[in-house]
């Protein structure tokens, strides 16, 4: 598991729960973790993954090749994917990320060969509240399907069983383009004005006119990933609004990333979508001033 | 001159020193004027405005009938116009309002009278930097016009001519409503990202897809401008933009009003413009967004 932050910490510590022989890398919680553990505060249940030898690493050169690499890190940091990753393939790694956002896969594939890439989609309520502890809120099943090739193919059939065996719901996707611009639908809208703006949610969709701003929003995300190729369910922006109305005063990871002064994930979430849909010329509005607040905010926090 | 913020402070103190009997509607800094006068200080050469009797008022009930009153609220006051001015009105008073955006003139027409209103535009770098200081930083001039009847009328003429005479530059307009869209070509795209990235101009034009962003803006505000019956000079934008080049890193008012927490002129700037073109049924999904956007920080603010 490279990169144990919230999603890396949860998703690794069922696996490991579950009698897999996991080794995390880390970075900033490495020295509390390895001697205190992980600790998971889920509503399924409080868990502690223990220090035992080997399990916490703060090096990838203390970690063995393996035959699935998780990745996690914050798609801020995908410049380091060959020093971190190269080092643990075998001849037949998998390596699977769980980022956010468009094109993890197409940069893990230029550098590792599209055969050994699958991408997949978290759907949790989830927060890192202090080095080696993590709340998890709600929710919690993946999505995931291969890069190259069919999607569900036995190998994702087969780690998608993994995680259903760890207590993590999870299935093989017949597309996993669909999956990540339907994540995308909801990402783009949220992510980008909860952050812009430092407010929840459900403030979004106080009023007709915030409503109809999302729905536009969306509709133009729909547009983007039909110029690529994705065709998505047209209920798929309603969907989201009624089940973003069930949750509350919900802050969004890039939201908590920009109070927390950390690098919001612009690029994967909106810079790699607006290329596509302006390589299509496409007109694209409101994800190009998403684009361009986030950029400029992000620039600021440096 | 009802209020007295940085407009209403310095160009009455300009037309008080060419010798007109100028007297001041004050609230917040009322006490401190009272006894110690307003102070400008002014790239032209500071000047004090002393506190003689009657000059600064703190009720508009201290207040005889007057001749021209000059409107300089800010926007977000607007529902006080029928208490503030109502009793300085005899038959021939006339009403100029400098305050920014649209819709001012309207709703002084419907409490007053159609043929007591002018509306005026002012071009000045200022700044209320303590109460009873203003500071002047360059410019000044005034575009002023009938909001009834032609624009440029022997009263509008004779109402620049005070302000000239008042070392003020004013001319009439020979539209009232080619002045006002003209302004919000840079009122939109600027007050409205400065003030939602808290960033100054620069930043804003600093990269090619900042510029491009803003030159989308200044064509939703042209074509706005088209459906409410004003052909702007498409020149427009990109004289705006060199023009902003020159400026530094300038912080325009919604963005000083965001950062001292106060309610920032979003229904002016923004609502009525965006009423208009949507009643044409206009594609502005820029405007529209930063409508939203500033709306909710407003909102947040209270």
């Amino acid at each position: 598991m490279i990169g144990a932050g919230a999603v890396g910490g949860y998703y690794g510590a069922r696996l490991a729960q579950s009698g897999l022989d996991v080794r995390f890398l880390l970075r900033s919680d490495y020295e509390i973790v390895r001697t205190r553990g992980l600790e998971i505060r889920s509503i399924d249940g409080d868990f502690r993954l223990e220090p035992v030898p080997r399990r916490f690493c703060g090096s990838v050169a203390d970690m063995p090749t393996c035959d699935l690499v998780l990745v996690a890190l914050k798609t801020t940091e995908n410049h380091r994917f060959d020093e971190l990753i190269r080092p643990l393939l075998h001849e037949n790694t998998a390596i699977l990320t769980l980022q956010n956002g468009l094109g993890n896969e197409d940069a893990l594939a230029k550098l590792f060969g599209r055969q050994r890439v699958l991408g997949g989609m978290a759907f949790v309520c989830i927060n890192r509240i202090s080095p080696g502890i993590v709340h998890h809120m709600d929710h919690g099943f993946i999505r995931l399907g291969e890069f190259f090739g069919p999607s569900d193919s036995p190998r994702a059939r087969q780690i998608a069983a993994l995680f259903t065996a760890a207590k993590v719901p999870c299935e093989a996707l017949a597309s996993l383009m669909y999956g990540r611009w339907a994540k995308l639908i909801w990402n783009i809208p949220f992510n980008g004005l909860c952050a812009l703006l430092d407010l929840p949610t459900d403030r979004l969709i106080a009023t007709e006119e915030g409503t109809a701003v999302i729905r536009q929003i969306m509709d133009e995300v729909m547009a983007a990933a039909a110029s690529d190729g994705v065709q998505l369910d047209a209920k798929l922006p309603q969907t989201n609004i009624d089940l973003t109305r069930t949750m509350g005063a919900y802050m969004p990871s890039m939201q908590l990333d920009r109070r927390a002064g950390r690098p919001m994930e612009v690029e994967a979430i909106f810079g790699r979508p607006l290329e596509r849909a302006m390589a299509h010329n496409l007109r694209v509005p409101h994800m190009q001033m998403l684009h361009l607040a986030l950029s400029l905010l992000n620039s600021r926090q440096r």
